[in-house]
């Protein structure tokens, strides 16, 4: 008899990733590449681990060092975030976050709300889950209220997946107002939220808006953090803070998924963050991206002016881009890469399948201003181009 | 309206861990604890990542540093696994690969068979996922062919789950003669074979065994392997390797799970292995493990003679305790503690609920000689007092 295999279903809906692919093209150094999410590698700490005592060599606890969690927790109230220790689980990545969430709430059919665009590898993990996404627009400000409102009422999603601050593809922060008001929606109708923020200490400007979940009194809540974009991401740490209630679920999830995370990244996070150096390099951090925000800012006044329209980001690490001509920029990949240029298509951002979205993901954080200048001036040309042929096929 | 929680389903196979509350527990420096598999503290080795390049802080490959897929294959191919690099994923722990496993082959009703008794964390994953277990009785020999053929014709599995050489829980080593048959049976009906090595490196004699897996023509094979049990468990970092049509998957998996495993620990293991330092220092945690697993053995035929039975391991971390009088010997870890001596209950390593097994697990690699000396003649005082204790209750 031949080779005999039962995958579970799910595996059909584990999709290629198109940021992979991407992402593999644009490591070539040639290229320059708006396309990923990376920090700058010349202003990352160098991390120094000879101080690490032996101990963190053993097996240690599933919920993280005590040390990191108490720090972590020390933060997020600091941000208006009521948060014990004992809320906090430290996890591999913030991508790991998402796949506890994944394995709390997911099954086939599970309805799952998210903004319109989002975080594309999170509804990877949902969707191979078997999550059934409920789209709800997003503008600057952040998700509509009503719209919320309403697909709660029609759809009763299991839980809100959100990026308030310097979301992720479109570097929005949520307003004062939307938060306040997202927030009393999920406490009135007892939805769980689901809080990403890998990005809310790349701030460019003073930033005072408190997380969703520090305004909700009922509903119970997950926050999601990273050290990914401020220190090292290859070190892998990242962390979920929940409402108390959660904290066994993930605390078991954890410990089935990969007994805890790397103790000796967990323990100079902890030394570098309770040691002062922390501060002064996110400080360095903040001008240093701040420098290529503005070079980007500047690159498409120049280049773009009157073929798209953007919204200059107060933190995080993107520009979203949206074309007055709706087209489908995946057809200009092939061509910008031809060209040394790399870009993430706006259509990989969306839950449910899009087309000709007209917009188009560019990283700023990795990229000197110069490279910025040149690589907007080479995908402008494009997209000019792009739309002159478009013009003659409609004549 | 109040809280509102829909979790998936699975959520109601995620039982509290004993063992997670017995290692708790034998945490306590006072008591002697033969509960865990931690590998002895005092002959780890001690990392140096003061020569890591400094790319290694930047995101990394979801399927591992190519230097150490490289040499994970060459040991593999050592062991007679024909395997390439790319067959090799990197996973954080082996307990990871479980979860990877688990996603790509178990929903709800998924059949997987395991031996009986089997490592309680991979059951505790499959089982989150929805498993249904067949259990195959395991002897010193490995399982029976028989019995394994006649399940695969009656229940016909997803996969088996084995772990062939130095068991946990009960430190048994498969035959020559059990593997090429259970290969052949597994390859006739085209089985998927899942294949947990975390122990084969701490021999203490010469094991000349290859992997079932390398045994396998035809059925697709997915082989486990650690790194925390013969260097530092804190590092996190253990592996996954797999016929070539399955790697796809398995990467796609990796990079929703966490995107790719901590580098730097990656960087320091194809260190270790490759300046030629690993080799030495496995030959003194052989001797090392070996002097306490002597020292078990000595203790046992001391103190428990009459009362039970065992087959002392030739490697591993593990003696299987089997006691004459069937009893729970849950009821009598409480007591035990209460002794300052802490051991893994039968009970807990079987997928399908038993009772009375009558056998403990017994960790021999974390005390010292004395302290096994100790602990194994209060273990005995207690079995032979509830011995005593049960003749009353039947006269």
């Amino acid at each position: 008899m031949g080779t005999y295999m039962m995958f579970a279903q799910r595996i059909e809906n584990l999709t290629g990733s198109l940021v992979r692919e991407i992402l593999q093209v644009a490591q070539n150094p040639e290229i320059i590449s708006f396309a990923g999410g990376l920090p700058a590698p010349e202003i990352m700490p160098l991390p120094d681990f000879s101080q690490a005592p032996t101990e963190i060599y053993q097996y240690g606890l599933s919920e993280g060092e005590p040390a990191l969690r108490q720090i972590i927790a020390q933060q997020l109230k600091g941000i208006g975030l009521a948060c014990e220790p004992g809320q906090v689980l430290v996890t591999s990545g913030s991508q790991q976050g998402i796949d506890l969430v994944a394995k709390l709430f997911v099954e086939p059919g599970t309805p799952v709300l998210v903004e319109a665009p989002t975080y594309l590898a999170a509804t990877q993990v949902f969707r191979l889950f078997g999550a059934e996404f409920i789209e709800c627009a997003l503008d600057p400000q952040g998700i509509s209220p009503e719209q919320l409102e309403q697909l709660i009422a029609e759809k009763r999603p299991a839980f809100a997946y959100l990026i308030p601050t310097f979301q992720n593809p479109t570097g929005f922060c949520y307003s004062e107002a939307r938060r306040r008001d997202i927030a009393a929606i999920l406490d009135e109708h007892g939805i769980p939220l689901v809080e990403d923020e890998p990005y809310r200490e790349l701030n460019f400007t003073d930033i005072k808006h408190r997380p969703i979940a520090a305004q909700m009194k009922q509903a119970p809540w997950i926050y999601l953090g990273s050290f990914s974009k401020t220190t090292c991401p290859g070190l892998r740490i990242g962390y979920l803070a929940c409402s108390p209630q959660l904290m066994p679920y993930f605390s078991r999830l954890k410990q089935a998924t990969d007994l805890h995370s790397n103790r000796i990244a967990q323990w100079w996070l902890a030394d570098f963050i309770s040691n002062g150096a922390y501060l002064p390099h996110l400080q360095r951090l903040r001008e240093y991206y701040a420098e290529r925000c503005e070079a980007m800012e500047a690159a498409l006044q120049r280049y773009f002016g009157t073929m798209a329209s953007w919204h200059r980001p107060e933190g995080g690490l993107f520009f979203w881009l949206r074309l007055q001509q709706a087209i489908d920029t995946r057809m200009l990949l092939p061509e910008a890469i031809q060209m040394k240029v790399a870009f993430m298509p706006g259509e990989a951002f969306y839950a449910n399948p899009v087309a000709k979205c007209g917009a188009m993901r560019l990283n700023f954080s990795r990229s000197t201003p110069e490279e910025i200048e040149r690589g907007i001036k080479i995908l402008a040309r494009l997209v000019e181009q792009a739309s002159e042929t478009l013009a003659e096929l409609a004549d």
